[in-house]
């Protein structure tokens, strides 16, 4: 890391009216300042995928089944989701880490990673989601997704997610984390009818009520309580981008929900983190208010797997090349024959 | 052009939420609508920046001297502008058409045209910017500029401008076109001081009282007397492109008040128009309300050289990656074991 002074300052020596690319040059700012250098590289890049289903699915908090977890991983795992060809339009890798689906057979091929902590959460309607040693195996199965990342040479990450059901841990753990009531929270995630809605705000509500009981003594148990395997995967992982200086793009609530619980564990978690957008869904302009980030777009998106966050990767390639390839105004100026 | 209704069911069979790409989704439908087709294609890709001199910096309107014009045409044509680094970053094409600067000896390289129908404009502080005749050999020299871009079979196009004083006419033109007092629509452009925003201010009144007594009778002679050459030039490629059934994405202010001019020229020149994002000048939020663009970011950008536009390409290569490479929803239920 650098100081994001120098980075603009090196901005405010180009051939152009200062200021004048607006949140092109905070992005730039950013990326230099990660990377410490004003030459940034944003090539390789991986989205990681975090997998888990959820225990409160059976609640009726939502309209998809669980099996559209396993489903949607199959076509992730064989390229053909939304975020591969997102993945691939940005020349960005994709490794989907699977922490805790129900899943009974793995898929072919070599973007799955079988690393479950759990098959499916407990349901938070009833019962803590899972245990404090669960919360940790999950949230270094993130760490060791990004390690694995390192090894491979990435410059930046991108951080989404699969599991049916896991708005409705979002929503509770924005709630817990953020101390705001939780019923304005809730949306309709993947799909709602008015009934599932309403479902889903008294179980968000019961259990966030029973996390905030416990969130004294034992913060990790409390958001245990609430979360889901694949949201502390990727928190483990923002965290573990901040400590290697990576940039990591978060994408939509539940990203912001992971960011949430990243933060709570270690307060220089989100150094690292850019948010890409603010999504439909009412708990993620609450997150990351919360957290001091400033989203880039605001496109109504909420379909997970990374999508959002993908979009920023072109973006970063324009700040990169902002900085490295503009000419200086002192040239110009010299080259015009002096001013 | 094929109905948008055939590309926005498409985009409801895939393997996702419906709707659940938000904005993005909306790109896929211009695009698919626009080329006719549910597999676009976003290469090849030009930027044709249009480049003029404006009068009305002798009566201090900016900070800017105009040799800065001048400057910043050899930066675009030595391929180190902003424009330039970005137009690289995403893979397009840039070319340079001067169609009014007061330029004596013109940039080596192929990037440079010298299609120059004046030698910078009349201030439109005194007098009619151009004429009617002068105003129609810049939309020509637009319309020449997509003819040779299909020629070299480009799939997009983006448009953006170079010329110090055009926020002065661009705000004349928006005020002009849309009805409304010009005072609230005068930003800083690339650079003022309080005493220059206020000259600006008073410059444009004055020119808009003049253009609106003439609009009734001769309404191109109306928009001439405000305009710059490279804003006609812009407006005549932008009607190119809606004839072409060439989708062409639009910059900030200044595309702005081209957009205005072509739709005032032709009532479906802007068919194929899509606004990349709302800059900071405040003229630019009032012409994309009346023509009915909704812009994509809102980025505080005010740069111009056609840098905004060229930020929404790759979202554009997002937008066709997902119309074909996403699966079916229908074929992950098959491949499910059926539903």
């Amino acid at each position: 890391m650098i100081d994001p002074d120098i980075v603009a300052a090196h901005l405010d020596r180009l051939a152009k009216p200062k200021g004048s690319l607006g949140r092109l040059e905070d992005l730039a700012v950013r990326l230099g300042s990660i990377q410490g250098t004003l030459a940034p590289q944003t090539k390789p890049r991986r989205l990681l995928v975090f997998a888990g289903d959820h225990g409160v699915v059976a609640d009726g908090v939502g309209i998809w089944p669980q099996a559209v977890t396993a489903a949607m991983i199959g076509v992730i795992a064989s390229g053909r989701a939304s975020c591969s060809a997102l993945a691939a339009a940005f020349d960005a890798s994709v490794v989907l880490v699977d922490v805790g689906s129900v899943m009974s057979a793995a898929p072919a091929g070599d973007v799955y990673r079988d690393r479950r902590v759990g098959r499916g959460t407990a349901s938070l309607a009833s019962a803590p989601a899972m245990t404090s040693d669960a919360f940790w195996l999950a949230w270094m199965a993130g760490q060791a997704a990004v390690a694995e990342a390192r090894a491979d040479g990435m410059r930046i990450l991108a951080v989404g997610e699969i599991g049916i059901g896991n708005t409705t841990a979002a929503a509770a753990l924005i709630a817990l984390g953020c101390e705001v009531d939780s019923d304005a929270l809730v949306g309709s995630g993947a799909g709602a009818t008015d009934e599932t809605l309403q479902r889903k705000r008294d179980v968000v509500r019961g259990a966030v009520a029973r996390a905030r009981d416990m969130i004294e003594d034992d913060p990790v148990a409390a958001m245990a309580s609430v979360a889901g395997f694949e949201i502390v995967a990727m928190a483990g992982a923002i965290a573990a981008a901040a400590d290697a200086d990576l940039p990591v793009i978060l994408d939509g609530v539940v990203s912001g929900a992971a960011a949430i619980v990243a933060q709570a564990v270690d307060p220089a978690a989100l150094e690292t983190a850019i948010a890409a957008h603010v999504s439909a869904e009412p708990a993620h302009a609450v997150a990351l208010q919360r957290l001091g980030l400033v989203p880039f777009l605001d496109w109504r998106l909420r379909l997970g797997e990374g999508t959002g966050a993908l979009l920023i990767l072109p973006m970063l390639d324009a700040a990169a090349a902002l900085l490295v390839d503009v000419a200086k105004l002192d040239e110009v100026i010299a080259g015009a024959g002096g001013a």
